[in-house]
């Protein structure tokens, strides 16, 4: 198979050096605690994928100057205050391999700081000097924070449909991959044309980003996911996999799985016979199909533009969004 | 005594209703759980003091416009997002004599509908369509989450200075109301002179407004407080008049003070010793003249507007921010 992420990686080096720097040089608080939570979950190894995203598709829109990775930081504050907040919601304990910021200094703080990054990212935004950006910005944030909301409501119902999960996923993530696609073309100036061709990337990536990593939790062991296993199903996180095997199943089965799903305490025997479920009725093949649909009509939205080397580095990380191990 | 409240109430009525409206208005979610978070915060007998600030300070600098009750939301949206994110950082059981909204919704629902609300200040702000506007607005919330953050601290700590304290009041709640005033010298196109008589109105105001709050916290029984008494003892929070007397006292009762505030379940009568050693030592009247201080150069920061019953109501609210009891 190929290995993408070693063709993707020489591509962007230049840029995710650049947005690494930016990323530190953006902060700014007055107060070191602030940093020290901040770097925490902002140096923790993240793909700088929202920033990236951002950076390439003001590339292929035609920007030349040389603000993009200041800008494209508001996309990574944005996305680490909602792990910040996400964490504490969820109740996980690891992220990333690494203990979450709020058991290590307290849920007050990591809200807080949570709070902290999230008016880093508008000020930053409102330093584009234009408006749009700014509603953009601030419609992504409205929308994470009512994604989140909706998704913890329904925490543990066994009936959550399969639109209802899109209208999750879409709202908890797809909106900030839309929102950093959508802004590079206002910061790019670039056409309604284009606007709309990187927005549907943008969009499309989110939705099978998301995806893909709801499959990750049922298909990879707690080193590589840096987290536990089971990890979503302990927290009632009822994710596309599950949902379409519940739909499929035949009664005895769904029986099965239901005891499973509603026992927080599952043993790894019974989280195995869970995923071998899963897949006797399609819940991860269908996921992966859904997620590769999203990622094809990705890459088609970008035929509008000419081949370049950004364009295809986009067209990698697509497929790679669907491959990746962590 | 003057009735301040019976004299102001019957100038701002109307706006004070309008405000209200555009409260429930602009709030705008797509969840009934967001309505019912937002609204138990929102709608529990807030002063409105922010967005009645706003609405005056523009008026006063010559606003004619009607969207002024719509932006002035922004603020109050703001404002409730940071009760709900520190209610849960405070610990405290009580709000206005309401319980607080995570101990019936939970942490998780009370950060992201914070959050929401956060979101949809900064959207309302956006809408202004003045980048100055929103740039202040970012600036605001950076400050508000790093003074709760600086507060957290040093919670405890019983060597807080009035330096150090100053400078988290600011933060956490002068720049709100700093902010309020100068944005709506923004919307109304006044002058630089006039947007830094309005700041500086605001900022006094901000300031004499929390040295009061945290008066009251020695001056008042739980039913008029609407939260227990001693609250911000037990959260470990020092404050001026403590700051004060805790600086002044001999070292006998400088030990029995700190003896007092260490013990996170002080009785009533040690609560009651420790405000006579507050008044022995002059921590009370210290504040109270430190907050005098910064209502009289509120008011006379608007010397530069011609007299008007604008102006007037702005100087008895001055006024009642000292005297007020709950």
């Amino acid at each position: 198979m190929r290995d993408l992420k070693r063709e993707i990686l020489p591509m962007v080096e230049k840029d995710l050096k650049e947005i690494e720097i930016a990323l530190a040089d953006n902060l700014n608080p007055y107060l070191d605690l602030v940093s020290d939570v901040a770097g925490h979950i902002l140096f923790a190894g993240g793909k700088r994928l929202r920033p990236l995203l951002m950076v390439l598709s003001a590339r292929i829109c035609g920007y030349k100057g040389n603000y993009d990775k200041v800008f494209s930081t508001t996309f990574e504050y944005l996305h680490a205050a909602t792990l910040l907040h996400d964490d504490l919601v969820d109740g996980s304990k690891l992220r990333r391999g690494k203990p979450v910021a709020n058991s290590i200094w307290g849920n007050s703080t990591a809200v807080l700081v949570g709070d902290f990054l999230l008016a880093r990212g508008l000020s930053i935004a409102a330093a584009t000097g234009k408006l749009k950006v700014i509603k953009v910005i601030a419609g992504v944030t409205e929308s994470m924070s009512q994604g989140e909301i909706h998704q913890l409501m329904r925490k543990g119902a066994l009936d959550l449909t399969e639109a209802e999960y899109m209208e999750i996923i879409w709202r908890k993530t797809a909106v900030l991959f839309e929102g950093a696609c959508r802004i590079s073309a206002f910061i790019a100036n670039a056409s309604k044309r284009e606007e709309k061709a990187v927005s549907g990337y943008g969009y499309n990536m989110g939705m099978a980003f998301q995806m893909a990593d709801d499959l990750l939790d049922y298909t990879l062991d707690t080193k590589a996911l840096g987290k536990e296993v089971g990890a979503d199903l302990k927290e009632g996180k009822l994710t596309l996999p599950v949902i379409y095997a519940l739909k499929e199943a035949d009664r005895n089965d769904r029986l099965r799985m239901k005891a499973i799903i509603q026992n927080k305490n599952f043993l790894v025997r019974d989280f195995k016979l869970l995923i071998k479920l899963l897949e006797k009725y399609g819940g991860i093949a269908y996921t992966k199909d859904r997620a590769k649909w999203h990622i094809e009509k990705a890459k088609k939205t970008l035929r509008i533009f000419k081949p370049s080397k950004t364009k295809k580095v986009l067209e990698y990380i697509a497929d790679y969004a669907l491959l990746r191990k962590a």
